[in-house]
């Protein structure tokens, strides 16, 4: 395949990408989108112009809304058939490419267009899926020869975050202020977090609405997953230690995060399956599954200080997952909860084995023991204020890219 | 105060109450609604009928929505006024009280009306708020001596649950399976749970959206406040003590929670206030307030087996609780999470010191040491299926009565 759309096969969003996003057309008019090189095409339009005639269950200009919701929600028969139209249309060729009125008025440079957050999230859940991440947290925190928890091997342990404060990449965040207990302190002090962290992650997104009592098997869970992001789910570990004994992380971790604006379907992602790692011991049947469901996606971490360059400090891959997608899935629902359409699931920290590929700094700077040095010349134990972190996530197989282009987000000092 | 409306002084639902809900009328059509005794009265009608004329702010009839979000984003000063009228509106010798084609039109009986989920509920927070549980829960999972972790006293604990599977009373649920533990196995295993409980809580409701970055002080947090539900958080001790650690609760407690469909306003709770209980070590400034801010409100919680009658097996008090709504709100935002429009924010179990006011069985039976014993003559460690636990709140003072009514579950087979 290859697109019309000049210098578009190195980037991300080649032909064999085709995601979906929301975004503001001439700064004032919204509308869902998908993207090819560094076109952002305005898919509302395209609709009106009649190229997306002849898709079943596809009856109403959908890409109107505000949200990828109503989209979604029509499920892959549908959503399938939408993106594999957009490809044609986006081939050498096509129709659409002699169509000069049409390419005028839906295509736009991606410099000039605003990405909007994508989805209204009813749900977020958090996984803690990565083997080496959870086994550093648990040999900084408690003890390296049983630093993982009973239950690790045996469920994908997660826990519900908050979806109020998911914002997408661009919007700066506040470093929180909150509670923290300092080990040199006999009493709780209030202030800004001394300790702001990122963790890299990555998050997939539901398109169906179960009613409860429904569980969803290994076997049908890719049917009810739309697509993934990069997700950053920024954490202040003074708070988060202090407070998250015995019912998890809170404000820690819910003063924001950051999801990239493009959401890469499973389809597109289709190309990286690999084996996943071998789970011994043995999981319950509710968790096994056959086929490759691990994904062999390339991720990258630069951290940004003011007027600084990018300095890459962390690069690990979403291959690394010891409990993959149609486990978490079928783990979250196998009680009876319900989900809905636009509902989010992070995977947790994505490290790998190589200290280089640690997803957070609290493991790359083994808790500030090892401070990274940036070209600047500056350290960083931790996350300062002015510094923009930068996600990255794609691959190429066979002469085909994928990505996901970025989640950035500069952290702004505390109110 | 007296209303026309007869015998409804000695109800929870008296002159005094005036709660808000959604109901659906003559099967079919649905609106907002209050209620007075046993009269259910349709607020989109009496709107219609010029009944709420000349209150600022109120320009649509926003009571013909499916939710009573929009009616509490109006926030307190519209919302109090129209409690107030209606108040007015149901005295004795109001116009209303003569408008016998108002009244054939607007009131129902309460058996003739289906009361449906009062809100879309954006987002969900549990906290652990009360010390008798809090301490018993320690003291039974960990140890007597250190029964409340370090961070207890210093900050009211939360967590985010699932607002997904939050449901009304008379929403039967099915018990949920899920993988386990039992102590006499090397293995986990997967089946419906043996420990399903019930958490008799309370929780409120905010009615604005803050921004990111922004707090909520205790000072102004109760104007942010809508009013209260009874909350019944149905717990599976053996699902969530196997997966807890290290992140919280999760499939333990995401099955389904459920509660009262009557929202009773702050307002109307306001001659119930009574001294908190004193802070000791003293609190951080943030979470310290003036005023008396907890409530005297008694509940109760029955079992009623299949074909049986109610059991009453716990008689409490939300006055029990060591941290308030205010202290709640106030952490939540303190590090700039942003809240919307119907969040729900659960109190946690609400245990006082005597047994007999322990608000769940877990403390109860004393993890099914002592079982409680029911009038038929069969005996509960925990929740049974076909069981129905009913939850009621209420108080009365200087004649003066205001409650809840009750929020009622069935616990169905596990499906």
């Amino acid at each position: 395949m290859k697109s019309f759309v000049e210098n578009s096969e190195s980037t991300d969003f080649s032909i064999y990408n085709i995601p979906f996003g929301v975004a503001v057309f001439n700064q004032e008019y919204i509308a869902c989108a998908t993207r090819i090189g560094n076109q952002v095409i305005d898919l509302a339009t395209l609709y009106d112009e009649g190229y997306f005639e002849n898709i079943e269950g596809l009856d109403d200009n959908i890409f109107e809304a505000y949200t990828l919701n109503p989209f979604i929600e029509l499920g892959k028969p549908v959503t399938t058939k939408v993106r594999e139209r957009i490809q044609e249309l986006l081939t050498e060729g096509s129709t659409l490419s002699k169509d000069e009125i049409a390419i005028e008025s839906c295509f736009f440079d991606s410099e000039e267009v605003q990405m909007m957050m994508p989805l209204h999230i009813p749900n977020y859940t958090d996984f803690y899926s990565s083997i080496d991440h959870a086994t550093n947290v648990g040999s900084l925190f408690r003890d390296p020869e049983n630093a993982l928890f009973p239950n690790w091997k045996h469920l994908p342990v997660g826990y519900h975050g908050r979806a109020s404060s998911i914002v997408v990449s661009g919007i700066d965040i506040h470093r929180p202020k909150g509670q923290m207990k300092p080990a040199d302190q006999d009493k709780p002090i209030f202030g800004p977090s001394k300790q702001l962290d990122f963790e890299l992650e990555m998050a997939f997104i539901t398109n169906k609405d179960t009613e409860m009592g429904e569980s969803i098997s290994t076997k049908d869970a890719e049917d009810a997953i739309f697509g993934m992001v990069i997700f950053n789910d920024w954490s202040a570990r003074d708070i988060q230690s202090w407070e998250y004994v015995p019912l998890g992380p809170f404000l820690g971790k819910n003063f924001g995060s950051s999801i990239s604006p493009w959401i890469v379907t499973l389809e597109a992602l289709d190309i990286f399956r690999i084996e996943s790692p071998k789970q011994d011991p043995e999981v319950l049947e509710y968790l096994q599954f056959e086929g490759n469901k691990n994904f062999d996606i390339q991720l990258e971490v630069y951290i940004q200080p003011e007027n600084g360059a990018e300095n890459l400090i962390s690069e690990s891959n979403y291959k690394y997952m010891y409990w993959n997608m149609a486990q978490q899935l079928a783990h979250h629902t196998i009680n009876g909860c319900n989900i809905e359409v636009g509902d989010m699931y992070a995977s947790g920290t994505i490290s790998g084995k190589d200290p280089k590929s640690f997803g957070s700094m609290l493991e790359l700077t083994w808790r500030g023991a090892n401070p990274i040095k940036l070209s600047d010349g500056t350290e960083r134990k931790f996350i300062e204020d002015n510094d923009t972190v930068i996600m990255r996530a794609y691959n190429e197989k066979d002469g085909k890219r994928v990505g996901f282009g970025e989640v950035k987000a500069k952290i702004l000092p505390a109110t």
